[in-house]
């Protein structure tokens, strides 16, 4: 294992791998292949799946050869091989959900993201380790750059098994902070779309959910958050994600504004001064920048989104409690002690408390909203600070609280229900450190396009 | 059986027992006992029930029964023997859809609302029959006014068991007009809530979907619905209803409007003349009722909503359709025809058919939102008729579009997101038929207030 380095690290991307399906030098077959190889190598160590159907993902790879052979590929992802984080149902594999309670389950039914995956010609290869139920308690997931050190969570199976070139993408899911963040510490690029964006399928029990890609390239994540799009729409009422069919070409911004958030007195000296390093890079390409100091506005929003971290746990936490008590009064010894914790502080609030964190959320979408004449998007760390070190619980010891992170620079988004890309481009201490785009809803493509100017435009950072 | 008169026909009410209970000259499990009674005595012709849990019953009552003895009731439905219908998920009972392929599905899990009925006390007696998935294909629930009739669908059992008197209320939903229609045919009253006021639990997969209360009297169906609403909420992410924690008091409106829609056409004379009858009472207390030709708004609202029962169907059609080809695949001969119909044209859509289905109903919400200053409720005929006669379909021949009734005077409703309340004050041919009451979003209260005051004070009509 060495250390990452931003500007020199290549990820695994599919996109380039096309062109060769096309003239018969490459195969999807052989790709899936060279992904296995990657994953006898790594896994062992890195510990990103759960389940994976080798045969299946052969059997589809060898008919995604076939179709490329005869000139038609049913997309630009056919023959992609794909982890699916393991809260998603797949008809093929059982759906476990990273907790005792859920062992074996297996509704052999096919999410709406993945079935549009599988329409697509995607090679549905495995089901990536979660935290328990999208929560807090960690899987056996090492982070991919340094196995004393957190993946993130709660997609950590998805960022690691990016991290680790197994695949050149997999799809995670956001309600606080689980896409962004662990793509931040795995060094993916991930988009968290628009809430709404992509369909969750089975899963719409909470408000500020969403499923996104993460991937080795930017270009591959477009097209797997498109490819799903076009096919499953958004969820049940929304409009889906907007976009072209093929990646957004890089676009520079006029003005962008730095969102620092409860996270700024959380970041350490060296992942400060990457940030700002980006900052001064942005600066010298003639980009506006403001901060809060800079325009009443933007600190008019800072002001109105104070506190966001805890509301999306209050929110989220009454959301699944009807979830979780069924769960914990059937099974009482399949849950963590970490999640008993959550239902057990959401089972303290009324019907009237969650009305109340609902119009809090609204106020912070009306501030954000304000801003949209003002700024093309707003970008901060995507994390503050590389992933943390952290190697298991001790028995006899105190639990911590965040083993996987802190989600404190995903939050606002999470309950903006904006969309936001997290771009490699920066390492601290040898370990990757994401910089994220945000932008108003919808704006997924515009957010994508300003990402791949940075990524394209502006030096790498290594602090 | 005897010709329904909405005069004369006395419903089964709870609201007025509980005084009894607190004074110790009844108890909620001889109330029960009634129930169970009138059960024995009617089901075997009405069929309204796919499950009984008598001795689950008994015990919740008993329970009741020492709360109200203490003095320590835990709400003003504390005792209220409740039927469930057969979609939500129940932990004492299966949850079997009206659908083969669900048959034995038994999750053990309380939905969002009947652990809040179960938390006020309510006595969950059993599940009411569903059509098979909410859908067109009937169960075998035979109207309880005339056992030769459709109960109306897709909430058959719960509309059935409350027309027949053998519970004060029932749990239906609603996704066309699977509340407001089968409540109509049976003599019901209903809230159909504003979209989002009631939380749907594990059922959030559609966008127009909603849990609401059938009822013996409007006192009854109100309780249930804020008893539930004050524990459970709304969906996620919604307000949840709005509204006292006791019946709103009747109000009297100042101006109404007809809502004539696409069913106008299709009414035949006695029930028009019935519902003509209705609005020459209103007028002749005083209230000023607009028609589409008295007012351009009213007008230009009524064009808005032409073909919201085709769009209804394809919105939903399209929102169901990854679960129902999973389960077709899963199990092809467990689903019926007119289901595998349903999902073929749900399958040739795409998702940007979707979106413009979407942007097409946000056009009819702001229609309708524009006329809030103008009227205080739209009233309509709560179906475009009484129950038609339907005795199930007859081998060899082709299957009736509608074995359940035409929902064409409820899809509007369920497009908007707006409440509805229907009122039994009709009859047309010794049937029951409603009148409808339909606010603004969030306007429930208000909505049943109105509703109760036509119900104390227009007289019925028997056409």
């Amino acid at each position: 294992m060495t250390a990452y380095s931003p500007g020199e690290f290549r990820a695994l991307s599919f996109h380039d791998a096309t062109p060769r399906f096309a003239d018969g030098t490459d195969t999807p077959r052989a790709y899936l292949e060279r992904c296995l190889e990657t994953i006898a190598l790594r896994e062992p160590v890195v510990r990103a799946w759960v389940t994976i159907n080798q045969a299946g993902a052969r059997e589809a790879a060898d008919a995604s050869t076939a179709r490329w052979k005869a000139g038609q590929p049913l997309s630009l992802i056919d023959g992609m091989p794909i982890g699916i984080k393991d809260l998603l149902e797949t008809r093929d594999m059982p759906t476990q959900m990273g907790c005792e309670a859920w062992r074996g389950n297996f509704p052999k039914r096919d999410n709406a993201g993945v079935w549009a995956l599988r329409q697509a010609g995607a090679v549905v290869l495995g089901k990536t380790v979660t935290t328990e139920l999208g929560g807090a308690h960690p899987g056996p997931t090492t982070n991919p750059f340094d196995q004393g050190r957190t993946p993130g969570g709660s997609s950590s199976g998805s960022a690691a098994a990016v991290g680790a070139r197994m695949v050149p993408a997999a799809i995670g899911t956001q309600v606080g902070g689980s896409i962004i963040r662990p793509a931040s510490y795995c060094g993916n690029f991930a988009l968290k779309p628009t809430q709404g964006g992509i369909n969750r399928g089975e899963r719409q029990a909470t408000s500020m959910s969403t499923h996104g890609p993460h991937a080795g390239s930017i270009e591959d994540m477009w097209l797997v958050a498109i490819e799903i799009a076009r096919r499953a729409g958004g969820d049940p009422g929304r409009l889906g994600l907007f976009g072209p069919a093929t990646p957004p070409p890089a676009r520079r911004p006029m003005t962008l504004a730095v969102m620092e958030a409860e996270g700024w007195r959380r970041l350490d000296d060296a992942s400060r001064a990457a940030f700002e390093a980006i900052v001064d890079g942005l600066r010298a390409e003639g980009v506006t920048v403001l901060r809060r100091a800079d325009h009443p506005m933007v600190e008019a929003f800072e002001q109105s989104i104070e506190g966001v971290q805890a509301l999306t746990g209050t929110i989220t936490g009454w959301e699944n409690h009807w979830g979780f008590r069924n769960m914990v009064a059937n099974n009482p010894d399949g849950v963590s002690a970490r999640t008993k914790a959550v239902l057990s502080g959401a089972e303290k609030m009324t019907a009237e408390d969650y009305r109340a964190a609902i119009l809090r959320r609204e106020q912070m979408r009306r501030a954000h909203e304000a801003l949209a004449p003002l700024v093309d998007a707003f970008i901060a760390p995507a994390s503050p600070g590389p992933a943390p070190r952290w190697t298991g619980d001790i028995a006899g010891q105190p639990q911590v609280k965040r083993p996987t992170g802190d989600a404190v620079y995903n939050t606002p988004s999470s309950a903006l229900g904006t969309p936001v890309v997290t771009v490699p481009m920066t390492s601290v201490c040898g370990m990757p450190m994401g910089v994220q785009v945000m932008g108003q809803p919808h704006a997924d493509a515009e957010v994508t396009a300003i990402a791949r100017w940075m990524f394209e435009t502006i030096p790498a950072v290594a602090a």
